[in-house]
């Protein structure tokens, strides 16, 4: 039997952060699809943020992504989130962005290029401290698109440099998350392409470097609640970047793809103890909304951690050892599912009804009316998105 | 025992369709890298063609884009095409790159939308009487990116509408080639997905339809030689856009990612008649020169075709038909690796040396000066890509 | 809103064919564990299927394989079923087992050994008229594991032959359903690789043939729902092989891997009409149960396949279609979430207990003591297997 | 300019290890097709193994397998390699093929399951101080086919308990090497999926425990070189187990799927110094030789390594290396393309010419008879195979 004052009280103090970008506008190669509403410029997006977490009441915390998010004054705009309830989350850097990035940043042959990397990377540390930050994710695009092009091993050779001259200027309660990705935009040798590589280098860099699992970053068939569970057995999960894909990076809406995989991911969470504050996983979302109505989305996909969580949360454990010690196969399978299969809905509009909040957060934020507010308020100007 | 005469032959009389649009810049997500001495306009992609035609003797033929290839005048680009030696090949419908087709084109649920995309692609028959244009190449992005999002049914029947619009529009000697992929930008259902699809379409339509197999377009592990031998029993293989790809549509230059696989492919095409001028089979490529030099990029692209043919023509056709029917799977194994292992450049050498060319198009193009030219010429202005 | 009597009946109505080889022992090339209590003959596995059927009310069909099924007295057969409230469905051929099958059956190069090939299906056609069967499924394991080994469009000509054979032989009241497989136990190129094929054959041979859709023989990414809808759409789904997967063809409980996925295709059968009898489609079972103890294997397959259709059927049509038409994404994919979301457990239980069924399918296994009756009593003899 | 002489001494250096089992049968869990003259007994496999060794000169070296290699004594079965010119290789263990392993080996929830299992592993190593075998290889079928079914981070803790007792009971010139796998035969979660876990357990063992390549054993899309690169800049690649795939876990001939991926693997083993003995790498064969004869097979492998090899030797590294650090794209692909289009066979004829080998060791093979020795021999008794 699960407690279910336990499962209430961890729902409670689940924290999901959202990524500022997000708020943007976003797209594929083909075409960025502009939104009505959007914000442009990163207050704007705070303010959006602010709009989740009235609504859902776990999204308190703000990713940033330097340059996207450039401004003159981080402490003003910490504040600017602070008067709204949030705090500002990890910092995310930006290598990928400038033409002298063309072949790579960190991983550059050309020393001058790794160089400017290396100081966008410090700045962001900078920032860090501005914004009182404790995390830095660091994804690379950095990677090569055909055989030949540049020598595999004297990358990771550049890449460790650079990683260790990072990690050397975190403060104490920094850390450095470093992110894998398969491919894309790199489309031979990606130079951090899997968990492994990650793990690698964080082992040696140190404690405060940590390995992030975005959701829609591996090869197909990967097992992703593997990875999770064997990270968090190490010591080595710094967070997710949550998202999901029926192909490659698609990054939709956390949950919308497959559902079950999202709860199998948050059950080893749970079952591995990542849900406990002291373990330091971050819950971020990474998501691009092409076609659908941005903050309605974000909304969503808060809910859908959520729900996983919840589904996770009701895995009856007793039983679930008792089936697996005993070698019955579809009986552990069966209290698994069991879990799944639950409507936690519920449960969930229950919880949020003893925090305060309105049971169903889609409706909440409709009634707010803040979408029709945008869209006539946030006129000319140039909308956010990931160029800007 | 291959007759050597009929493989020079051959390979002289293969033509490759270049794509207009592999001049200008492209990208992915993340960033378009500009590169210097980038065309400006259609004039200058067709002026970049007729380099590639010079150096490598096969690639007179030039594909365009609507509407990034739209000029008032289509008789006065036809005319500078021919005044280069150059005609001008399929034309390329875009219906992706309009905020109205956000939820689809000729699918769209909306059927204001549906009409604005066929009036579209007829005007894209309109152009190919004025280029003296055989193929009109559809390409349709249309997909959902949610399930529950559309009626799949029902876009199928929308689709269907509007093909047999087409199809009645076209002349006699004009086709529709109908191209498939799995996924991008639609990330959940995509409406022309596999060639299953694209068949069943061109079969109801008629004789002038058939399908067009790009190489990059496929889940992982399709056997794409398969489908080519199979569209072209059938009578139904238009041509192909080529490209190469580790993982996804990653739009690598063709046979830079499996070469062995090229070959395969254009072993079907040799072994079912697709290299015969009857058939129809056009060499289309299209690719994205990222990172690399375009016009180069380019050539070596059509070198990588040939070198490909070359070897497919010299597969010992008889002793790999004794080999089959022995049973003997080694030996028709190897019959097929000697020809794969043959070294051809050699053969294509000679070959482009009989034809009056320069024995290397690379070496041809690098002596040519025009980098240099295009470099210091096209200055101001503003370089073709997707968006312009 | 949905109709809930309706929906009711829509589930009392389903049938749920269970195969006769998933009662006997299976595994992979590494191992076959044999399990107590397995089935010694076809009148063992259909003592068995009655343990289903009595267990769950809608699995009183049983799909043969010959030769593992092959009997003397197949009309002794059927009387066996018959009482015990079973009919016989689809007959399964195997032409991949016989030492003269290494290089293909009706498409290999060797015609006596087409002919035998040949022979067996037509004898399975003469089951089929004894046993009452409506269904000839016919998997061809034929293909090629090296580039060359064979021809790819003359295996195509030899498969069409045969094809064309089987197809004259039918009954008025008889079908052929083709397979289609990506991969294995062909590692090249395999003559029946995809949806297309299939189709392609059966549009040639006429109404009687029609595809059959294994959910567990696709490429990575495939959107197997789409091909449903494509296939309802065009008449040509004969019917579903049910199991799930991960990663190759898995043969796992269906559901068990992607229970939204399943949801999905069934939403698509509800959708388009493939409920409905007279649509003629076969809810089949394939699958392996390596390690779990097969009898409340195949009975939690059944009740997967029940909860994915009770679903399915709650999906609010109207509130569906309205999004659609309206655009509004998240509208849209809410609708279908919100029916996924439903714990249908107490639904399907309702229904069970008006049939005067137990609510609980397992429970009622559980209770029967057929299991430990079994054990106990199949004692001596050679357990069945796919070998045997 | 690369130095002939050296590449020379580095082709006749290379020696490839061959597998026992690829000389007796195989074949899929559809159907093991049995071949005339396959071995009866050990002996016997090494008999065969010699005419390998006779045909390519580089092939010295067997691997064995307990138990289907189990003999009573082992010092005669050395005897017998060595008088053969052979040595004994890699101690392949097997803890998949008992029915207590039904639910794991070392990982298993039962206890006394995982002491057996780690008996045999300690039993192999005693093999291995008799056969003068320097490696012991592990791969642990080990996994779960349903979520839920065991505790995936308990399963990790058997694990490093059992690889340490075995890490203790290595000899000082002794190495165990760790073979990961995605799937089969578990299809939910594989206890040791990939590279990452493979390295992250040797490295906590130590320098005795380095990770095996299984070319086969990698989700799609996997860069394969970069793992090779990688683990060499470790200092933690222990060999290959050499075989080719289009799909899944194919088991072909090593270079029939993907000669250019086979290259480039071998360009990252010379590049990184894989090829000198001192690094100790291990090049294994591991293939399934199901429906082609088998002794040939082998040699054509051996070949197929042997060429892509000395392909990897003819890079230009100087003209590589000014490419890649001048950061021409086309250029640096170029110089290893060159490379990769050279025909090496005339270069490997004139080098086995050299060691006064015949220049076609399918040819010398052919010639030497022993393929009918062995059919017309080898009569009566059980032909060796996976489960003998």
């Amino acid at each position: 039997m699960t407690d279910r004052s336990a499962v209430r009280a961890a729902l409670k103090s689940q924290r999901i952060e959202t990524p500022s970008w997000a708020y943007g506008n976003s797209g594929t190669r083909f075409k960025v699809f502009r939104q009505e509403g959007v914000p442009r410029d990163p207050y704007e997006k705070l303010d959006d943020a602010a709009q989740v977490h009235a609504a859902t009441g776990v999204a308190p915390v703000v990713a940033l992504h330097i340059p996207w998010d450039r401004v003159e004054d981080y402490a003003g705009l910490r504040a600017h989130a602070e008067e709204r309830g949030l705090t500002l989350g990890a910092i995310n850097s930006n290598v990928f962005q400038d033409d002298d990035y063309k072949l790579g940043s960190v991983t550059n042959p050309d020393p001058a290029v790794r160089r400017k990397a290396l100081g966008h990377l410090l700045e962001c540390v900078d920032i860090m401290d501005a914004t009182g930050s404790r995390d830095l994710k660091l994804w690379f695009s950095d990677g090569t698109n055909y055989p030949g092009q540049d020598d595999i091993a004297a990358r990771q050779d550049r890449l460790a440099e650079a990683l260790a001259a990072v990690y050397q200027r975190l403060g104490d309660d920094q850390r450095m998350l470093l992110e894998y990705k398969l491919f894309e935009p790199a489309f031979y040798a990606t130079d951090v392409p899997d968990w492994g590589t990650a793990y690698a280098h964080c082992l040696k860099l140190g404690p405060k470097a940590q390995v992030v699992v975005d959701t829609g970053h591996h090869a197909p068939g990967t097992n992703i609640e593997f990875i999770v569970a064997f990270l968090l057995r190490e010591g080595k999960l710094g967070g997710f970047d949550f998202n999901s894909r029926f192909y490659a990076d698609d990054d939709l809406m956390v949950g919308a793809a497959d559902p079950f995989q999202l709860f199998r991911i948050l059950y080893e969470v749970v079952k591995n103890g990542g849900l406990r504050a002291e373990t330091g996983v971050a819950f971020m979302l990474d998501q691009c909304h092409n076609i659908e109505a941005k903050i309605p989305a974000i909304i969503r996909s808060v809910m859908n951690v959520q729900e996983a969580t919840a589904k996770a949360l009701l895995v009856d454990a007793d039983a679930l050892a008792a089936a697996q010690l005993a070698g019955d196969v579809l009986e552990a399978n069966a209290v698994l599912m069991d879990a799944y299969n639950t409507d936690v809905r519920p449960l969930l509009a229950s919880v949020r009804e003893e925090q305060g909040l309105h049971p169903d957060p889609m409706a909440a934020y409709r009634a707010s009316g803040w979408q029709q507010q945008i869209v006539s308020g946030r006129v000319g100007g140039e909308q956010a998105g990931w160029g800007a």
